[in-house]
């Protein structure tokens, strides 16, 4: 499946969390990461993120969609840099 | 079409940008817009946008899917609260 996750994150705790999916997906833009996931990768990203954020002041949407095909994609102004990172 | 938008733009401009995207969507969560959009209003969304930002600086990504009911949506910690506008 494909995955968008956007996040809203006090201070103190998005580096971590964005140290952490970088691990798994694209950084896409502030706050908004992408890409591929598996259904074992992803209750792993979603029980890594639940240890790292304060439920009660933080808030993360995951969507998550059938695949990449089914995505279109527009960017209007600039593409942030897109990093690359390795999928455990 | 569902669409998701996030953006990631200056101070100085994204109060209007914010302003302009409530007439079509709800707002999500910080610099994150969602809902359902015909062609047409897509386009109208792309061209007042296109307006609104400074493309050298500012960066919108528009996400789009056939439908909502292809779109899977978790939510970790809080839901933030989406506010309903009157569709064009």
């Amino acid at each position: 499946m494909y995955v968008i996750i956007v996040y809203d994150i006090e201070q103190e705790r998005v580096a971590k969390v964005c140290q952490y999916l970088r691990r798994f997906l694209y950084w896409a833009q502030n706050s908004v990461f992408e890409g591929e996931l598996s259904e074992a990768q992803l209750v792993k990203v979603k029980s890594g993120l639940s240890k790292l954020i304060d439920p009660q002041r933080d808030s993360v949407y995951i969507y998550q969609l059938p695949g990449k095909k089914l995505v279109k994609k527009e960017i209007l102004g600039q593409e942030k840099i897109v990093t690359r990172t390795i999928l455990e």
